[in-house]
C-alpha cells in the first residue's frame, strides 16, 4: 500500500496527527534513570507506553543515537521494537548522497532498521533522492523549508521567480510518482506553509517546530493539513519527552501529548 | 593546529594530493574474501597497507558502513584504527540538521569516531554547520557543487546574480573563521571549479568524481589546487578499490593509486 494511504489510515484509526520525536538525550534523562543505553531504552519504553494511543507516528532522530557509538544500531533497533505495529515510524537522518551511496542509506533505513518512512536532504538532487522513493510503501519526507534559523541562509534565497524551497517543492511533486513522497515544512513559518500546501495539495507534510522551537500550532494545523484535515504530522520532541524531569515523566509526557493531540484535533475539525 | 595547516603539512610530507575513498561494498569484495564484516575489514587492511604511502587522506563514506547494521560502529572504528597517524581521515556522512541535533552529529564524527574532518550538507544553513566548525583542528567540507547528475537540480539554479552553489561558497568563506572549513567540489565540472577556486583561494577543496564518475583529472588539478599547487584532495574510490577483482587486488590498488598520485603531481608541479 502506498505510503500516502498508510498514513491516512493510521491518522484515521488513531484519530491523531501528532508525531512524537524520540530525540532521547542521556544527559536529560530523569535522575531516576541511569545515563546509559539501558536508561535511554527504559525511558523510550515508558514514553512509548504512555503515548502510543495518542500519536500517528514516532520520529527517531538518528543524531541522538549515532552519538552512542557501538550502541547505535542496537538502541535504534530496540526502540523500534517498542513501537506497536500500525504506528508510522520515521527515520529522521536527513541523509542524501550520490545515487550509488544513497542506495545504501535507503537500504539501511528501509531494510536494516525497517522504518516506515525517512527524511531526505534534497541538496544533491534527483539521484540522491530516487533510491529512497523506489519502494511505494516507504514514505520519503524531503526537507523543503526547515524550522531552524539557518533555513534563512539558502532555503529562502530568491531564484528568478520564487525561493529555493519552492523549487524543492515543485521538484518533489515530480518525484512523487508512487504516492510516497512528502515534505518537511517547519511550523515556524506559517505563511510559507500555506503557500507550500497550495503547491502540493495532497502530499503529507512533516511539521517540526511546534514545541521547544516556538512555532504556532494552531496556524500550522490550519495551513498544513490537506482538505480533509489530514496528511500533516505535527512533531513534538522535547516538550513531550521532558514535560517533567521527575519520576512522573511518563505520565507528564502522556498529558503533554494528549493536550497537543486534542489541540490539533480541535483546530482541524473546525475547518 | 588549524585543519588548513594540518592538511598542508600532510600533503607536503606525503607528497600527495590523493585521497582514497574506502567505500567498501561486501558485494564487490574479491572472491578470495568472505562477504562479511571480517571480509570488509581484511580488504580495508590490505588496501590501506598497499596505499598509505601514496595518499594524504582516506575518506570513509558512512553509507557503506551504516548498511552493516549492528556492525556499523565497529567496522568504522576498526577501519580507522588501520590508518597510520598523520594521514587525514574524512568522515563522509554529509550530515546536517538543526543546531541542537547537528551538535550530536558533530560530536559523533569528531569524538565517537575521531575523524580528522567531516563532510556537511549546507541546505539547513548556519546553525546546522556551526557545531562541526567549533573545533579548529577538525576540518569541515561543505557540499558546494557535487559530482553527481542531481547537482543540476538545485545547485545550479540561478539566484539573482549567481547560482546557488556560489552562494554556498560565499557563505562558507564567512563560516571559515577558524581556518578549518573547506568545500566539496566535483571534478565533473572543471569550469565551475575554476570559478569556485577564485572565490575561495585558500580553502581546501575535496574533489570527488575523478574515477568511476568520469571527471577529467588534469583539468581538476589545474583548477582545484591553490597557488602553491596544494589544498585540494582528489578522491578516488571504486577505481582504486576494485582495480582488480582477483587475489592481486591490493597490488592492483597500489598501482592505481600510484598512477593517480603521479598524474596529479605531474600536473600540479607544472604550474
Amino acid at each position: 500500500m502506498a505510503f500516502h494511504d498508510t498514513l491516512r489510515d493510521v491518522q484515521r484509526s488513531q484519530q491523531s496527527l501528532l508525531c512524537v520525536g524520540l530525540d532521547t538525550d542521556a544527559a536529560r534523562l530523569p535522575s531516576s534513570l541511569p545515563r546509559t543505553v539501558e536508561g535511554i531504552l527504559e525511558f523510550n519504553r515508558r514514553i512509548v507506553e504512555a503515548t502510543h494511543e495518542l500519536v500517528c507516528a514516532y520520529k527517531i532522530n538518528l543524531a541522538f543515537y549515532e552519538v552512542l557509538g557501538e550502541h547505535f544500531w542496537q538502541s535504534v533497533h530496540e526502540t523500534l521494537a517498542l513501537i506497536p505495529r500500525g504506528i508510522v515510524t520515521i527515520g529522521d537522518g536527513k541523509r542524501g548522497d550520490i545515487g550509488n551511496s544513497s542506495s545504501y542509506y535507503a537500504r539501511t533505513l528501509r531494510e536494516v532498521y525497517g522504518f516506515t518512512a525517512s527524511t531526505v536532504n534534497p541538496y544533491m538532487g534527483t539521484d540522491a533522492v530516487e533510491p529512497f522513493l523506489e519502494d511505494p510503501d516507504h514514505g520519503v519526507f524531503i526537507l523543503a523549508l526547515t524550522s531552524n534559523p539557518g533555513a534563512r541562509d539558502f532555503q529562502h534565497l530568491r531564484l528568478r521567480k520564487s525561493p529555493l524551497y519552492e523549487a524543492v517543492v515543485r521538484k518533489a511533486r515530480r518525484w512523487d510518482t508512487r504516492r510516497n513522497c512528502g515534505l518537511v515544512v517547519g511550523a515556524t513559518r506559517p505563511r510559507q506553509m500555506q503557500r507550500i500546501r497550495q503547491l502540493a495539495p495532497s502530499m503529507p507534510l512533516l511539521v517540526p517546530g511546534i514545541g521547544a522551537q516556538g512555532g504556532d500550532l494552531r496556524l500550522a494545523v490550519r495551513h498544513g493539513c490537506d482538505r480533509q484535515g489530514e496528511m500533516a504530522l505535527f512533531t513534538a520532541s522535547r516538550s513531550v519527552l521532558y514535560a517533567s524531569s521527575g519520576p512522573d515523566y511518563a505520565s507528564a509526557a502522556r498529558l503533554a501529548a494528549r493536550a497537543l493531540r486534542d489541540e490539533i484535533n480541535s483546530v482541524r475539525t473546525r475547518r
